[in-house]
């Protein structure tokens, strides 16, 4: 017999997510459920991707969420775009970079990668060799490293990669809704993003928008999309158009929870939103400084809203994140594959990006490790 | 401009799902988001898993929600389970075998069907005939035809497949927490469902259990599951076990309300579940009678949960289901396919099977028809 669950707490989440969610996005995820069909409900799937067009800086008719969480985004952004034994390269620098070529190979297209130490960004110089050697398809960047917190240069490597002809696929998972993603500015061909980071609003969604460019190249793939799911050509006749085509059953309150986590940021003003996490950010590492905590990325590629921090030594990660939640009701993450053990993982996303959110953690950290 | 959308009102859904919902799971859903490593979000964790066994009626180790609707649970089977150039048989009669087919077809499966006609059920005769005629990897079959309200034989045609050695796999998405579903009794070797039918949960996950025989199956591939998504080999690491291992971030939200919404039904007790959607069945079926608007299936083969109605000669059936919507604040479904025009879907699902939902579609139907 599982035992039963402990009652859930408020919890300051300054994990790599989920984050801190607004009340207006509580409240309508538990708004009546209504049909699939229901023209009150198609009216709030075209206000979703409105709003999602001006969080991702589109103009693209295809913006949608994905019904999946955030790793459904990337899948289909890759079942729809690219072919078997089609040439994708793919820049590595942590574990979501290593996560597309997991994918990109089961896929069966022939997979090339340029890979830089974890910690420390693309090469855009490297990227441009590579692009002048090779022909690609596809190039593909993660632009927030959620495993090690770096930013990786997408608006530099986009003018690169338009260059080349190659269709551009950026993940802005945890980017999306705390820094400036300008997808067409930038000249992205395939975007996707979670809701559970600075979206703020629970997991269950991914984002996801295609260029026109790649919409061309969905509709004229020469072998079938090989996921059902997943096939956008089928999606868009649910998502867009005055007849609305069943191919699943939308999850109805995940969207109203993400329409409104949308409009929470949008009321808000984008600008302001970047600006509260730029400046939290630096709040947190002059919080951390002063206890001692080093960052693990050096200060040009640091993302605001992810921030991977080194573990002192003879500290026992593990257990100060035990204590944090257990004392404290706050979440921190942990590192990942080979940063495991040597960072913890603090967000300062969405609407946990505020200088309250600091204090209660730095005020914790103090009494954890007697600083 | 999107229009602003109306206000959502409690809606009675008596369509094709989703299904009315206990305000319990309202509240469920909109408990505090916490980490998907959170110790009390596995607990929850482990309590879904040992209610959906209950619900499924399985001692199945691998018996967990997928992060999707429910049409993600077949795509789950099918890229865990059914290799390319591997033998199908699809037992169609009705949208979700021919989901199936299309599906399988997309895996490069060599795909063998038998069709019978839309609104009677598979006839194990027939399926007994082709097994012993040739070998297959797997035979699939749909309990509730949604699109029909046809019930198959599951259990009859299991005992077949069983002698055959193949795997059998079942899509209980509208039968499950509406009818009897025993998985081990039947030996099905794969199963999924959806949340938004019986189980009366918003849309949004996709219950599924893997007998001992598919889960060897799965470890014993000659090929790679070609999903990175719905990699059982992966996702069960983060289900199962003393140390859970990240595989996407679980939508936290939606396994509360699922709990939730799986402890209502076993609050009630599973005899009772099905009792009362039977009896609620028969009490439509009157009031139907005494509309004059007849069944689409014959009285052995009806579902409890999803009735066809024949639309009347003369009427203009959109019309109809668009002022249920506007005037009486009820949804029906439409019907699909072939049936596209002819029928009226009723369903009777989980929260929603009461004799008060009947009473209030056949006062709003004798109004709206002038009976």
């Amino acid at each position: 017999m599982a035992e039963t669950p402990a009652a859930i707490t408020e919890t300051l989440l300054m994990g790599p997510g989920p984050s801190c969610i607004h009340p207006d996005v509580y409240k309508a995820i538990a708004q009546y459920t209504v049909g699939h069909l229901d023209p009150r409900f198609i009216a709030i799937m075209d206000r979703t991707k409105e709003r999602l067009q001006k969080v991702i800086g589109t103009t693209n008719k295809l913006t949608i969420p994905i019904s999946g969480t955030g790793s459904s985004g990337m899948e289909t952004c890759l079942v729809n775009l690219l072919e078997k034994d089609e040439k994708i390269l793919i820049l590595i620098n942590g574990v979501f970079g290593m996560r597309m070529k997991d994918l990109a190979t089961r896929l069966g297209a022939q997979v090339d990668t340029l890979e830089f130490a974890w910690g420390t960004p693309v090469k855009p110089d490297q990227v441009k060799q590579k692009l002048s050697e090779n022909h690609y398809d596809m190039v593909a960047i993660v632009h927030a490293e959620t495993s090690t917190g770096v930013c990786n240069p997408v608006e530099e490597v986009g003018k690169l990669v338009a260059d080349s002809g190659a269709l551009y696929f950026v993940d802005t998972v945890t980017s999306l809704g705390g820094m400036r993603v300008t997808m067409d500015e930038w000249k992205i061909d395939a975007l996707f993003s979670g809701t559970q980071k600075c979206l703020s609003c629970p997991p269950g969604l991914a984002p996801l928008s295609f260029s026109p460019k790649a919409l061309e190249k969905m509709q004229n793939r020469s072998t079938p999309i090989p996921s059902w799911y997943f096939d956008l050509t089928l999606i868009t006749k649910y998502w867009e158009g005055a007849k609305r085509v069943y191919h699943h059953t939308a999850p109805v309150n995940m969207i109203y929870a993400l329409d409104a986590a949308l409009g929470v940021i949008l009321d808000e003003g984008l600008e302001k939103v970047y600006a509260r996490h730029a400046k939290t950010h630096e709040f947190l590492v002059q919080g951390l400084s002063s206890l001692g905590l080093p960052m693990l990325v050096e200060e040009p590629y640091r993302l605001p809203m992810l921030n991977a921090v080194k573990v002192p030594e003879g500290v026992d990660e593990a257990e100060v994140r035990s204590r944090l939640l257990k004392e404290f009701d706050i979440e921190i993450g942990a590192g990942l594959g080979p940063l495991a053990g040597k960072i913890w993982r603090i967000g300062l996303m969405g609407h946990t990006a505020c200088e309250a959110s600091v204090e209660r953690l730095t005020k914790a950290l103090q009494k954890i490790l007697n600083k």
